[in-house]
């Protein structure tokens, strides 16, 4: 073996055995760890070198791993599995899991990235996939598949739609259709509802905005099926809505798959501006209603997650984004988020404060004026108390 | 003299004399060098303040300089001169000579940038100058002339040609024609072939997309023109094509000059995506055929650079480019890659290293799931080696 291939055996070993630690920056909401749980330096070095000195005498890279980020969650048996958005120095994406006995250190991807049939074969690149494990018995992966525009004359047009494939292992994959919504050509950050909902299949869409009744407005849609091997949506309804001079003014989307609390569903999502340094991610909460899960029920405003220090910057910048998040026996909660497209974070927090958050979070007031009246508010009564702790 | 000249100057011996050193950074390609060779810490300072402590009592910068990037480069007699992109606090930029005896570090610029005759009395702005060692026995300098577009009513909108000087020692320039594309009204990224094909002088343009047969798929071209002092190329044909969902999906573009080797001519050249922060920057490598320079014969996957760490951010964001590269008689090579628009880097190969690279990295499938099958084949060799190697 070449004797580079020890030093970065080596290197590779020091990452995955890093032990991780809260952050000192203080929100109460949630704690951010310091050191990301997947990265790059993740990958196994197997993975990019061809070990073998007669085809790789100068010990090279092959196939490099540009970043690791966007991954779906899931915790089975007392384990934490991650499935990971791992792109190429190609650009192209694919899918690994990564392991581990702890829910913010340690992940160590298995041998082998995930191979899904190869059932649609227009497909260029897969990604973002979220896990859901459904009442039905499956855990069901919804990613979104993509495929050159054929249609147009600009080489880089895309047509995204929702792929779906289901598994009880991690290990075995079954691919089903692609979604199809019909008033919807197109689809990104689909997610599946882990119940049934009326005995259908229940899917959180994006419904491009000409085909809304409501107009330009849009948001996160829902929508229903019977059959989840040939999913079908026609109509899609808004639950969490586009709004003027918010946090999602330029797009929002479904991220983690809902958490149930005795409140309601807890949704943690993603709403999208536009700056003169291009679109700025930030992630965001909601709560629909137990018995109907398209319906809003909370709103707390502003952000909950927004890029700090090293996540500002990445091969797409100003970007943090969620599709997985963990709800431990204990009442734990660990929510997976990516910064800049570029590595994985893990922000952890309980039940009991999540649903504090997003049910006593004020709600947006939506003018400047209101917000500091409401702000006022909070500091008049704050000064009371600190004059009566005197 | 002001008491802060002596400041001043002692900073900027300080930065001339740094050693410099490899990066930790392994990926068997290239050598990352941790500090840049070129930055605006690098340029003298008397070209920056006005030393006559009558007319300037403050000591203040009267002709700043913003950054310094985008370098052709050649070696002569042993040294090596780098002719830098230097753009001015006033966003104009124009060329100047640096010059060390090591290819790594201990660039100084010479007293005065480079004048060139002006001929072209519309030309508002001069960048990215490209040398070439041609066999004709002249250092041709091609390099992007640009001009206020006047038929539009964009005050930003610029029209670019190709500007072609000559010199032999780069001190005493001829300024020639501009070169005349006649298929494409712009060019930018123009590189002149260093040998003649056929018996004419070879460029590589960027023709436009709605301009070329191919349709909107476009790419780097190629052209051929008799006479130098008046160069007016006809047909430009495609060599290396974009491709969706690669990395040179929204545009590509020459780098440095050709390289010759045993195997072909390997090309350092560009590739840009799009992203929802603005255009991404990467440096790709290719080779063409020695007889028909156009017709390519090796495409290694995905990029060869790619902005990391402190190269990621700067005036332009997310982008490294390149527009010169040496070749040394013991058959090491430098890329000098400017970073985000704002200093300029050097990454040091071999020959060897460089033609291994080019020819024996597996070519882009251009779709995940082939992406991931040749990843598994690689990780199934490896896996069996590591079995064997315990």
């Amino acid at each position: 073996m070449h004797s580079q291939y020890y030093v970065e055996q080596e290197k590779y070993e020091k990452t995955i055995n890093r032990k991780n630690k809260k952050s000192d920056d203080y929100n109460g909401m949630y704690d951010r760890y310091v050191y990301p749980v997947l990265t790059r330096e993740h990958i196994p070095v197997f993975w990019r070198f061809d070990l073998d000195e007669k085809t790789n005498p100068f010990f090279m890279e092959r196939l490099g791993v540009n970043a690791v980020f966007n991954s779906g969650a899931i915790e089975m048996d007392g384990k934490y599995y991650l499935i990971a958005r791992v792109e190429g120095y190609d650009r192209k994406s694919f899918f690994a899991v990564a392991e581990s006995d702890s829910p913010v250190e340690g992940f160590r991807f298995w041998d082998c990235p995930v191979i899904f049939p190869d059932t649609c074969k227009k497909e260029t690149n897969v990604y973002d996939i979220r896990l859901t494990k459904h009442e039905d018995g499956y855990i069901y992966g919804v990613f979104c598949s993509e495929s050159k525009d054929e249609d147009s004359h600009d080489l880089s047009a895309a047509v995204a739609e929702a792929g779906i494939v289901r598994t009880k292992d991690l290990k075995n994959w079954e691919r089903l259709n692609n979604l199809k919504t019909l008033q919807s050509p197109q689809q990104r950050n689909v997610v599946l509802h882990p119940e049934f909902v009326n005995g259908k299949y229940m899917f959180y869409t994006r419904p491009m905005d000409g085909f809304i009744e409501t107009g330009s407005g849009g948001g996160i849609g829902v929508g229903f099926c019977d059959d989840i091997t040939n999913a079908v949506i026609d109509e899609e309804i808004i639950t969490s809505r586009r709004k003027y001079h918010t946090i999602t003014e330029a797009k929002n989307g479904a991220g983690a798959v809902p958490i149930k609390t005795d409140r309601g569903w807890i949704h943690i999502a993603h709403g999208v501006r536009n700056t003169a340094a291009g679109l700025r991610y930030v992630i965001y909460v909601f709560a629909t209603d137990l018995q109907n899960p398209a319906k809003v029920i909370a709103e707390p405003s502003g952000y909950y997650i927004a890029p700090m220090g090293e996540e500002r910057v990445g091969d797409v910048s100003n970007v943090v984004f969620t599709n997985g998040a963990i709800v431990t026996k204990d009442g734990n909660v660990y929510i997976y988020y990516a910064s800049s497209d570029t590595r994985l974070h893990v922000a952890e927090t309980t039940l009991d404060r999540l649903i504090d958050y997003t049910f006593n979070t004020p709600q947006d007031p939506l003018r400047s004026v209101d917000c500091v009246l409401q702000r006022c508010e909070l500091i008049r009564k704050n000064l009371d108390i600190l004059k009566n702790n005197t």
